[in-house]
């Protein structure tokens, strides 16, 4: 499938958020803005989602990078709808860029959509881009204080994939320093650990975003 | 020693980054810009720079932080100079804070201050904050595309340290990729490889510092 190349449109007098997210609730079709830090691992966690689910789920992806569009090229394979968003130096998606990518899908052979922000823990958790929920991946070599030290993503999240679980031996990251912080900024937050690369607490994520999709759906 | 906590000062209208760089000049102080995704290692680096080169070397350090001062803390037992910014959620320190800053410093008494900027691999590399030259920090675990994928840093930085080499044999990066993908994007960069945690490549880190200092002194 062609992967589609746009460029980002940064707009601070529109925002499309809430006429994205319309659209797409009319149309059935949910759509989870994923942020982390660059390589955490989201493309990765895509990888292993697209070949777990593209099957059983009808997925999309709209893939942010700062240059090039190298994480669209890793999800080609997967002959899944890709459009890549490049920001040309671009910190975060916006609502106005997402308004245009979601025009090139087909929704109505649409279930899921993803966006793939750009790699930055700050600026793109700021940007409401009509998504149905934000979800955070945060690797462990980053360490166990990244919850307190950038409260905004973990207090927008609905759920944090903490991925890389199994370097956590050769780090000094605290699982107790790390949940702890979390649950102060945001109680009801959704964890679940992973390490995508070698498969680990896959199931775990597949099945709380199939309960997402079906609630969702239900409305 | 008191850590001085101020706020960011973001004005576009004005640039001190020359105002700084020719005060520091005239004070021969000078000044290194660290920029690094969250978690790669800056505060870690410093602390064992702190621990190596304070009696040898009068340092300061500005750090920046999106809400916590918990980096300025774990660095207040060198009993050094610091002055902590919080930038209340901003994803990049400004040279009008810095400008703030400096004033905070008894410049005679310095010979070198660190800016440790807020954990982002975009913004920061786009903000002239005066120094005199911007040292990138990389860690292994964020794979070996970073070059490719955020060429703007890997252009402007005098240096790359690359951290967390003992986690390479429990990863998929490749050292080929990041040098070759480096080096298209910047022929002359200096790249050190470190584990800041495990002490290994400090001496080459070191080593290189002392001669920017020497360097700078002499120009």
């Amino acid at each position: 499938m062609e992967i589609r190349i746009m460029k980002n449109i940064l707009d601070r007098n529109q925002n499309k958020a809430e006429e994205v997210r319309s659209l797409l609730k009319a149309r059935k079709v949910m759509m989870i803005n994923i942020i982390s830090s660059p390589g955490a691992g989201k493309t990765t966690l895509l990888e292993r989602t697209c070949e777990a689910m593209a099957g059983e789920v009808r997925m999309g992806v709209i893939e942010g990078d700062v240059t090039t569009d190298r994480d669209a090229q890793r999800l080609k394979k997967y002959n899944i709808p890709i459009v890549a968003i490049n920001t040309e130096g671009g910190c975060h998606l916006d609502s106005n860029s997402i308004s245009k990518a979601v025009e090139h899908f087909d929704l109505d052979a649409l279930d899921l959509l993803f966006v793939e922000n750009v790699g930055n823990l700050i600026c793109p958790s700021q940007f409401d881009l009509g998504e149905t929920f934000k979800l955070a991946v945060v690797s462990t070599t980053e360490g166990d204080d990244k919850p307190a030290k950038y409260p905004m993503l973990f207090s927008e999240a609905r759920a944090v994939i903490l991925n890389k679980t199994d370097l956590i031996p050769f780090t000094n990251f605290s699982m107790d320093s790390f949940t702890t912080d979390m649950a102060t900024i945001n109680p009801g937050i959704i964890l679940i650990k992973t390490s995508a690369i070698r498969g680990e607490g896959l199931g775990e994520w597949f099945g709380w975003l199939r309960l997402q999709l079906e609630e969702f759906s239900a409305g």
